[in-house]
């Protein structure tokens, strides 16, 4: 399946970086303002700034003000995205994995046929 | 959900590039070989040696070599490696998503409450 390829290698880009991803992480079990979230990972506020910022820029993370608070949370349309990429491969991997579960019962000491 | 962070990002990461994503998407509908990888990417070979280098060094392809051609697979159980990732956000996420069919269904127009 092809999909929006752009939209898709932004997210994965987002996402390749361990700070964000564990930001990711911790907004998924609710949101968060900047310091909890800088505190959860082991950051300075200017660096938890600059990471969703960037996790804001691709559409993984949303916010609100509310006063001087700035609350963050997860975008789900965003996580969607990458469910249907998957959802799109998963029909032949799973082709793949029932290959490979039978190979692993039926046949444990043979080797590959000639091609 | 936690999960094992420093292998999930750099699955992202390979998959942060748009011609490696692109690869993997022709992977997922079956192997082939270098030559077919550079080819449908519209790239030359050392840029298609080079990306499925990358590739395979976080486990999301294999590769095996018949003579001389050398044939990539896709490596299900890193695409699974996400999908889990993905999963343990799901049931958060699909919460939100209840919350936001609700809004748009029966707030059309109402501005946010106050915290």
């Amino acid at each position: 399946m092809e999909t929006n390829g752009e939209t898709l290698n932004q997210l994965f880009q987002a996402l390749s970086d361990p700070r964000r991803l564990g930001m990711v992480d911790r907004l998924a079990r609710g949101p968060a303002s900047v310091k909890d979230l800088a505190q959860a990972g082991g950051m300075g506020m200017p660096s938890a700034v600059k990471h969703l910022k960037i996790l804001e820029a691709v559409g993984l993370v949303t916010s609100q003000k509310a006063g001087r608070v700035r609350t963050f949370q997860v975008r789900p349309q965003a996580l969607r995205s990458i469910d249907d990429w998957l959802a799109g491969h998963k029909r032949l991997l799973e082709q793949a994995f029932d290959r490979l579960e039978q190979l692993m019962t039926e046949e444990p000491e043979q080797g590959p046929s000639a091609p």
